[in-house]
Parts: structure tokens; sequence; C-alpha cells
């Protein structure tokens, strides 16, 4: 069939998504032509806008609003003792949905991964120690994914952080609540053990 | 979380999308602010673009660039003896991927569905009459889904048709190519016995 140019590059630019395929991208593309032309507009400026109007907060790293303070930063009933480090904005909001942490969040932007040429250099590790130099920061808690680059990268930090005397913990690690024992892979399993508790 | 404005109109205009949930959207939402702007504006650009630069053709109703003729009305290597009718344009890709159908096309634009408001009014039948005015075309393939109203609509059209003396056909039912007959359900099986033909 003769491609429709338009259509063709609609697939392309969808097809780049994550977890978005050739077949989604086309499913996709002929959803959106045959909506109207207010809906196909709103869709287009909100991806231009989301882009345009946000940018990191240049104190946490947190996807903020151009302009304005960031809202985690700036907010006054968040404890300011204690900051919680992550790779991405993506953990920034799955802690906050979980409804428990209410200190101060720090962005890395990734992890150590030699493999992929990112090194201290790419991280918001300067930044970091920058927020200590204060001392109102009383402890770090590293939240990196408890994967290999993540664990390497909590070392890490941990040893930059040591001759600051800041009180430097690690989030726990075990059996996933919900999870099932069985299902639970051994690393996991050791780890959970490891870190078991007196009840 | 305090919300980021530009973020949250942008999930909300994903979840829209079909088969696209909040998660996915919010997952997307902060890939997307996460590329250069080049990238952003290319994915805007072209949703915006699909829409303004296409538009159903005039004669079959399928796709088409914008002041370019129907690549598929014009294409001199198609026989224009027969017709297939299907619903959408999606199933015009779909038969123009199996590389065996050569005839023109038309597309309705959906299927009688009382439920949901759509009557003969509503669909490209008029269009379709006026098609075969002249007599070139000799038989109309009824191509619409197996499903009720598909079934209804292609009855309606066979109705339609009669007192024109075209040759109208259906397409055939029956056990898909690759499927289990263990597996396949009792109406298709009773279409496949049905249609059965000499070896």
């Amino acid at each position: 069939m003769a491609a429709i140019a338009p259509l063709e590059r609609l697939v392309n630019a969808l097809s780049r998504l994550p977890g978005i395929g050739s077949k989604t991208a086309q499913r996709l593309a002929y959803h959106v032509v045959a909506q109207d032309e207010a809906w196909v507009r709103e869709l287009a400026e909100s991806i231009y806008n989301a882009k345009k109007k946000t940018a990191p907060c240049p104190v946490c790293g947190a996807l903020s609003e151009v302009g304005m303070p960031c809202a985690l930063c700036e907010d006054p009933r968040r404890r300011r003792d204690i900051l919680l480090v992550v790779e991405n904005m993506r953990d920034v909001v799955a802690m906050e949905r979980a409804r428990d942490y209410n200190g101060l969040y720090h962005v890395l932007g990734g992890v150590l991964s030699p493999m992929e040429g990112i090194g201290p250099d790419s991280l918001r590790f300067g930044e970091l120690m920058d927020r200590l130099k204060d001392g109102e920061i009383k402890e770090v808690v590293l939240a990196t994914d408890p994967d290999v680059e993540g664990e390497a990268t909590a070392a890490y930090i941990g040893q930059l952080l040591r001759p600051l005397g800041v009180k430097v913990t690690r989030i726990a690690h075990g059996v996933p609540v919900g999870g099932e024992l069985e299902y639970t892979d051994e690393l996991t399993l050791n780890q959970a053990f490891r870190g078991r508790r007196e009840l």
C-alpha cells in the first residue's frame, strides 16, 4: 500500500516511545487521526508544553515547573534534616505515593554504569555534597534500586559521605509485602534473612 | 506530592489514548520530558500534522494525504471491477498487508449499531451506491467483521445492492490458519463445517 507520509511520520515517532511497538504505534496513529482537531491539538500541545515548561530543580534535581519554586524543596511541612537519594524522578513519585516519607529528596539522574559510560561526573554527586555543607541534613538515606548498578552507586556515595560525619543509611531489602516466599529469588531471601528483626 | 501542572496535563492527554492506562501515561510523560527538545517537538508536530494533513478520500473513504489523489483509488495497477467493503481504515491496512487483494476498497466508517445510535445515515452507504451506478464494478465483497454488528451490516448492504444486479459476496468464515480446532469457538466451527469444500 502506498505510504501516507504524515501518518508514517507519526507511526515512527510513536514507536520511539518505550513499550510502544510498531503495531501499537499504528493503532494509536489511526486513533489520533480519527479524533477531532481540538483533541489532537491538546495532545500535541501538552507534549510540547510538558517539555518546555518543566526542568529539573537546581537544588534537588526533581522535575519542577519552570519559573516556579520546586514544590518539594519549598514545602515548609517537610523535614529538612533528612535527605533521600534516588535514581530518577519516577522514584520520587513512587515514594510520594507511599505517603510515609516526609523529608527532602536528591535525584541523581541515573546510576553509575561504566558499561554505558555513566561515571560520577554524569550524576548529581557534586550537588549532593554541596547540600550537606551547612550541616542541616543529619541523615542521608540511599534509595537507589537494589540491582548491581544501584548497589554500586549506593556504596560509592557511602564512601563519599563518610568523611562528612553525616549518618548514611540504605533502604531495607526483603520479601515485598504481599509477596510469597516460594516465588522470591535467592538474593532477596538472603537479604530478608540477614535483615531479620526481633518481634 | 504537589502537582506539576504541565506534566499532569500531559498524563491526562496520554491516558485518553486507547490501551494507555494512567500508570503507562505517567511513565510515558516522564520519558517525554527527559528527551531533548528536538525529539519532543518531532513527536508533537507529527501528531498535529498527521491530523492536519490527512483526510478520508471522498471516493473510497480510506485515509489519504490532503491535496493528493488517493493512492488506492488512483493506482492504475489495481482492478476496477471489484470492490471490497470494510469497516475502517485499519481493515484496509490489514488487507493490504495480506498482499492478495488487488481491487478497490470502500470504507464504511463503522458498522450499524442501534445501541450506539449508529444508523445507515452515519455510514458511507450513499457513496457506495453512487460508485456502483456506472456498472464498472461487477462484484462487491462484504468484509465487515464476523460479529453481530458486522453480520447485520453485511446483511443490510446485501439488501441494498440486490436490486442493482451486482454480484455480492461475503468473506469466508472458518478456522484461522495456524489455529487449533480444539480452541476454536462453536460458532466458528459451525461456519467452518458449513463452508467445507471438496478437495
